[in-house]
């Protein structure tokens, strides 16, 4: 941890700041330039708050952490890749895990329509929405207990383990059957949801929020980890920009320096990113040609008449014909699909 | 709400479109050009779904809402100025409110010194957070309920009405004697917890998510004002863009926008907005000059030793200072302080 | 084009803003809503300055755009793809073009040891930056016209095109033998530059601005186009957003989007993209998986020793091994390379 | 400036490293800490490239300057305001400058009456665009040599010294009568236009670009002084982000940073900045709260006819209703106007 002081401070400030490090344990090397001064902090920094510790001093002009604040998900202290298994599928490296189903769902007999359709086109795992983040009141806002209830039929019949949405601590007990809980982009930073969701024995797929940076979705992830449930899988689905022609900014970069940063398992969603149907297909090879181990995609039986999210959903024969040409490329980038 | 519709759209598809609006009750008038086509939609639009319609209807290629989908909140609805009113104090048009006090509360002693001090200093309300969204979980979390006992304390002490962040709907008892209650940037859309704080009988102070647009807070204040609860707070706390000079960006044309298209108080942030205590009075006055209802301002005994939040907080003096400074200007602007 | 109007406008004003319209030619249709009323106008409106228009128009509340402002630029004009061509190479749909080379042009020596080393890995043409736009006004500026003539030296003795970027209309002379004139991001809407180059008989590649739109770029493309050069390669390289991880954001969905909008070839850098060398590769593969016409990557025969850009450059060895793997990734998508 | 070293590396490494830098002059500190180690380098290190030592070393993870690379228009060096005379207006610290005008000059009838009228409210300069920057090929372009007579004529009656902005350097012999040059947003990473203007003996505006921070800002500044042009006026005019509702997000933080780190001028344009007429006046009064050394207010005599920004432009009685606003104010903040 590097701290830059401000410049003019008088040495007896200096000398009572860097006793009050050693006091602490720590060692420190001053490094005096022509304008400014430099303190090289030395020592375990994880537990150092480094914010408070600028906004407290106020011969401290800014600092740096040399060392990265989240250990748990840290590749440098954990190098072997996570391997998230439910039931018998595994999504980590050396696979393309692919999750797909209806943004939201709507009828018994939509999500068993759709569940038939992607397993026999080679998804591993359902996804259906129930519980609806939506901007207005006045939207739809999901079937709730019942969609949970129309989900675990469509397990039952298919096999395939379900992915669904959690809104908030209250609803975990719901959340029994369902196989992996999403925590939403809006809920990234809920961090009370993230310590509870910490406590489950299930796998987490943590979405990253609209205007949230790599470091944070890590420190996020940290979380949950640290609150002892190591099942996390990260999802990049886009971030705000300046950029309205497309719903998002799908940011592939990130999908890249996530697997390097972090043993787990990363995976992207092509669907929320863009938000128009036409560019889910290119977006879902990219997002396998950098790396992703496995995306998440919005299929649905008649995409016209969806309740939510119609525009990016693909029907269900786009999505076979795609997976059709995501195994050709898998080959090629050898992961298992 | 305006259709536009794909070029090369078959005329009987166009025909079945308009007539599923006429039989819900809408009127319709066509719009032929030269490429495209647009349908202009004629009726009480508020409840109509347009990214639905967009998304379910593949001749739609956008369409544009010319009436706000906010009702309960929209000024053309109500044109009077609401006024919340806490104990004896006012916030709203022809006010200008500051509410201060530490960034977390510390200990009994510490809230009582600062709650004490700003009062003298013309303060309204004191503010302190007990439980705090962090973005590591090895960061100081707050005092929590032991915290709302420090702060009670600081009321009755002071008489000051008292505000504080929830972090949850599983807090809501524990706020029983908090006089406003706050929702942060990161939960702006945890729609559940809008949803309950709709239920309260006690002003919420609702401040805009970090990549969240002025469209996005009003629809969020009309979760709350729609669930039954009209005392609303606006504030206005920065967004995240790509200068990293400062914390966030202020956007002081937000206050000016939110001003005309809604009848709720809007109070402006500037510790947060900046990060930086030296910009914290500039700004405080910059957002009495645009016409905000009041400010939010961090204020610390000893900001040096703070446990969150230091570099922003002014000291008991420079908070003092800056009061009568603004007390000068409130009068030109013709704000009661 | 619809104009939505403001509420409680008299009758008499709209009927002179009709009025108007319909002097200049154009038929109107007025829908007249509950609370707003919308104005559409037909005819042909591309040369309607739209925001001149609301800004004109004290009744106007806003306007919306049914056909896209871009003419020449627009595949709903001219649908067949453009394949720019410079000497026997070709860029457009059906090739994957890979243009090399060093950030900036060094000596003699670096510039040949790398144009022979990515001509034998496959690469179609060189790119060697000898004016340099830098930050700081005491970093290396380029070698100016000498570096130019270390291109041509280079040219003769490889055989390949040379692309380099020009910084302002006075050194048009001076690049009378670069094949392909590029114009950099901070230059996307110097609209002087683009009206020079506009008058070229030679391909321009034209880089998308930090800060700029999908339609800003179409529409700088349009003002060479329309000045009468037809061979405009538009290349997305990143965007600035909040993440400072990387150097840019890669919006790889503009590439998609880009192709589907308009005939002229895209390709994509992912070297200015992320600014990261790890990052290069992968981000290379997905582009050619979302349908780029081709990438320009910075590559360096000595990474550790290069005058600018280094930390993103690849060697000469990992060019070659990228080649190798777009190679096997372009023949499945079936593109030449 | 610090170095943050990658984990791992060869001690022989390091020790190459540091020797090249004792060899150029610096001393340098070795860190060592747990799992990363930092190097300090100690020297007048303005001329060093950051960037280029990070990327062209290995070894180093990244580094963080301690010392501005700002040298010329940096306060810490050159501690007095500089106030920017011309004719017998003042613009810097101590007064509050109003510079008033149309975007666009219109016609010799239209720039005189506007002149008049600011002139009479108490604007001591006249802006007028000639030459504009228009994103359509098919807007209006200016008025362009016929435009600056229609200037010079109304400095003539007026005696109002006048601002108007230069595209590109080829401009600049017709810019000698000209008594501010505007280098605009679009402008101001122009590096061959900063350069040339940077020759003038003359004051130069420099507005910040849409996506530039402010650090870039200063860098610009820093071409154009270190050329021999210390006569720089900055301007923070909006910065491009998510929010739609206002054509840029006017970042007042800017300008109080600004006013920190340099002893150059800094005023704001509340016009460009909001693009809407009603918020003019509020962040106007906000700019001079925050202590800009004045505005840029864009007016006309009827904005309903305006050739380009009508719907920012204030018309000439709100124009002069807004002096009197910030007459009371500036006297308030001890401020000449």
């Amino acid at each position: 941890m590097v701290f830059v002081l401000n410049p003019k401070v008088r040495e007896e400030k200096i000398e009572r700041f860097i006793h009050e490090w050693e006091q602490k344990g720590f060692s420190t090397i001053l490094s005096v330039g022509t304008e400014h001064t430099a303190d090289c902090l030395i020592g375990n920094t994880a537990a150092v708050d480094l914010d408070h510790v600028v906004q407290t001093n106020d011969i401290v002009a800014y600092g740096k952490r040399i060392t990265e604040q989240y250990k748990a998900v840290n590749r440098t202290v954990h190098e072997d890749d996570t391997i998230v298994h439910v039931g018998n599928i595994s999504i980590g490296e050396g696979f393309f895990t692919v999750i797909s189903g209806p943004c939201s769902v709507e009828s018994e007999e939509q999500i068993l329509k759709i569940a038939r359709s992607v397993k026999a086109s080679g998804a591993k795992a359902l996804r259906g929405g129930v519980f609806k983040p939506r901007s207005s009141p006045y939207a739809f806002q999901g079937k709730q207990a019942e969609g949970l209830e129309m989900l675990r039929m469509a397990k039952r019949e298919t096999g395939l383990p379900i992915v669904s949405e959690i809104m908030n601590q209250t609803q975990i007990d719901l959340f029994e059957d369902v196989d992996i809980v999403q925590v939403g982009a809006r809920n990234m930073q809920n961090f009370d949801l993230l310590k509870e969701v910490g406590k489950l024995k299930k796998p987490v797929l943590l979405k990253r929020g609209l205007a949230n940076t790599i470091d944070e979705l890590l420190m996020s992830a940290e979380y949950i980890v640290s609150a002892g449930n190591s099942q996390v899988i990260l999802c990049e689905r886009g971030i705000r920009t300046f950029e309205t022609m497309t719903r998002n900014t799908f940011d592939l970069s990130a999908v890249v320096l996530l697997k390097q940063k972090t043993h787990l398992p990363v995976i992207a969603d092509p669907s929320h990113a863009s938000g128009i149907r036409s560019l889910v297909p290119p977006l879902a090879k990219a997002a396998l040609a950098v790396g992703a181990d496995g995306i998440m995609v919005e299929t649905h039986n008649d995409p016209a008449q969806a309740l939510s999210d119609g525009a990016q959903s693909l029907d269900l024969e786009q999505f076979s014909g795609l997976m059709d040409e995501l195994r050709i490329r898998a080959a090629i980038e050898k992961k298992e699909m």
